[in-house]
């Protein structure tokens, strides 16, 4: 098993207070940012051992310049069953609220996605294994650590998966683009699962096949369209919101 | 016209790519890398000079030793001139759609932002000149083209521009965290002025004082936050919404 690192001061603080195990905590040895200050409190109190480097060294073991000062080794992340997330999900009785990925791509657009899910009050998210980016030291930091507040499973065929929800009484909801059903004419309330496609091709066909609802986000200006990321969060605020209601 | 300079494989290949006008393209004479060789052949073909220099002429350059081997110059982007895009959307008689920006620091975010803004149908971007990221090659990039498509104003004072708008007839509304008022129970029709505060800090005390009034997304889950062009990205849509009831 390869630790993962984790890096910058959100992630490290989140991975800090999850519940994924954690090995050694790298940080900046001339750093005068406070907030690091804490994290190696944090550390120290999780009894982990706190190593000082130089920014040079945490661009290294991070890969990446971005780190913030601070660098966490961590166990690799671990996905949510996605039959057991099911499972507990039903049993509390509340109506579901899932989000599901079809194929992104891009480690920044996941991780965007999954802070905003958690924001919005998703309970789960699902991403399938293959023809997608998983939950790597990008999309952690992109997340601001929400990737340790909202079960991830990952699934081997989404389409089946969406099914088994559609059977556990779940309407799917796929976003496209240039449908005349709006996000804000569709009903969100209820046990709902939106679907979120890729950057660049959409949800694939086999996935929309068992969408319920398509539903598009109206564009009021010129010839641009939303990313994924900001579309997603979109549609998942207007189901936010509707639910509330 | 000081011509500006973009550095580094991505953004000199996104620059490249991109609809500004480039004049000349320096690559490190010693360089291996690969890249650089391609990069080379994509501005021979955009008809551009491509000059070989050491590492420290690129450096000089650039103003940065992170320059990867490459510098590009490009011309400086074309802001519009507040009073003349406040005269000219005036004139048309529409209902006034704008977005002001306090102090975006990340290209990134910046760039998302305007992409966001142009599918909403914002008429117009209000942007400081100081303490804040400008038009730069990277945010054009995660623009996605958009800021072609809608005029962009930079200007010294921002406070003093919103009290312009609001002399003009604008309601100012200014994206907070945490209040009582929502976007949802805010009344976004009529001439609007949406303003988006920086990733860290929000809305600067005297810019706040500018706005009318303060409105919050509700956020449902944990102790995440949304990013600051997502949190925009929502408002403005919203307000969008709203618009076309």
């Amino acid at each position: 098993m390869t630790p993962e690192k984790v890096y910058g001061i959100n992630p490290v603080r989140e991975a800090l207070r999850g519940d994924r195990k954690a090995f050694e905590l790298f940080v900046q040895e001339s750093a005068t940012d406070q907030r690091i200050g804490k994290l190696a409190k944090l550390a120290e109190e999780r009894g982990l051992a706190v190593r000082r480097r130089t920014r040079e060294d945490l661009t290294r073991v991070s890969g990446s310049p971005h780190h913030q000062g601070v660098v966490l080794t961590v166990a690799p992340f671990i996905y949510a069953d996605f039959d057991e997330l099911l499972d507990s999900l039903t049993k509390t009785g509340a109506p579901l609220f899932l989000l599901a990925l079809d194929g992104i791509q891009d480690p920044q657009n996941l991780g965007a996605l999954i802070r905003s899910a958690a924001c919005a009050g998703v309970q789960g998210i699902i991403i399938p294994k293959d023809r997608a980016c998983g939950i790597t030291a990008v999309a952690e930091k992109a997340s601001a650590g929400a990737v340790e507040t909202v079960p991830i499973a990952q699934v081997t065929n989404l389409a089946r998966a969406l099914e088994q929800l559609k059977e556990a009484g779940c309407w799917v909801y796929g976003l496209v683009a240039g449908n005349d059903t709006t996000i804000y004419n569709a009903d969100f309330s209820g046990n709902l699962v939106l679907v979120v496609g890729s950057e660049g091709d959409g949800i694939r066909p086999l996935v929309r096949k068992q969408c319920d609802h398509q539903v598009s986000i109206p564009l009021y200006g010129g010839v641009s369209s939303l990313n994924a990321s900001v579309a997603g969060a979109i549609a998942m605020f207007e189901a936010a919101k509707q639910r509330h209601e």
